[in-house]
């Protein structure tokens, strides 16, 4: 994977700034798990997502936590690099929830081509824009969505990621991705059972009937 | 109040690009209670508030509403342009709180200005970085505070806004910046009035103990 796959600006810049974009960026390997970045102590850089899959979340004083937005592949991490902008006032973790390969470039690197290139200042505005989007779709569900409808459009997107109706997740970590408590998710789960929408297997939900879930979700 | 009010990039434009933002834009009025900009059917420009109180919230498919967060003299509306930007996928209304005084960038000139200038793009981002951090202030309040602080929280902005402790607004209006129904402002007003950190009137609120309303927003 190429800059250019990254930076849809790529041939509008100039050939310094592509050289010093490239010239500092480096590689590096995240295991599921672990942490990319916690919080606004650090402005470790923008991260190009070259594969894996990193989840973006908030946590309560308490540490509950609730799943903001996910990053795929070809996706870049802005905030990672909150620094650089003054205006970013929130703290947002990034977690890797599979083996991720990232490329970092340093937050002062980026931030002083963005500052004299109106391509790549523009494009870094359209990925802030759309990260806002998907808060936005956020605030949207959690104050007009019913828990149900939540947990089901949760669990069809968790079986499109990974193209199986058998979801390797346990209700805990459920919980962590709506913001709600872990009885809160099995009480529904069991609620979907009964009603034969899912299976429930010891660190397994298997989806048995897909349409209806979607009905729920919509 | 003068365009380099608004914007603190002002001296890094090119004479071309003041001249464009300025022979553009229009002067406009909006008396209290009219809607400055609906959904994303419009786009309709930039706007900069010259006087008055803006809200910006979003509404449920039934009309129910939540206010996302206010703009006030000297801030820069930056979703009545949203067609400025691909990646705004989300709908915003803005209504005016108070009789505002705006002038309105269309939106084209602005974008047509931005796409040459990296400081106006870089400044761009930093106007919306700031909505964003407002937005994730209000997810956090949502997701972990208890009603009572939100409202004692709000109650104590209110004040703060109109510099007075005698808020004349309706449970209703509340409930819609809080996306809660009016009952459940009134119960909770009432207990307020029941503990003596609050007086009800008709159509009106008297604070009477700032410091515990203050306390429990905490």
């Amino acid at each position: 994977m190429d800059f250019a796959d990254f930076f849809p600006v790529w041939d509008k810049l100039k050939d310094n700034e592509r050289d010093k974009l490239t010239a500092y960026a480096k590689e590096r390997r995240f295991p599921k798990g672990s942490v990319l970045h916690g919080g606004s102590s650090e402005c470790t850089g923008l991260m190009l997502i070259r594969s894996g899959q990193i989840r973006a979340y908030t946590t309560s004083p308490e540490g509950k936590e609730i799943t903001l937005y996910r990053l795929f592949e070809r996706d870049i991490c802005l905030f990672s690099a909150s620094c650089i902008m003054n205006s970013i006032q929130f703290d947002v973790t990034l977690a890797a929830e599979k083996d991720a390969e990232v490329t970092v470039i340093p937050s002062e690197v980026y931030k002083s081509v963005m500052n004299s290139s109106a391509p790549l200042a523009n494009f870094t505005s359209e990925v802030m824009a759309s990260r806002f989007s998907e808060v936005m779709w956020l605030v949207e569900q959690i104050m007009w969505k019913s828990f149900d409808s939540r947990l089901a459009a949760f669990l069809s997107e968790e079986a499109n990621i990974e193209g199986s109706n058998t979801l390797k997740i346990t209700h805990e970590v459920i919980g962590n991705h709506l913001g709600s408590p872990r009885e809160v998710v099995t009480r529904m789960l069991k609620y979907f059972a009964d009603e034969g929408i899912v299976r429930l297997a010891r660190g397994a939900i298997e989806i048995t009937d897909g349409t209806r879930l979607r009905a729920i979700a919509e």
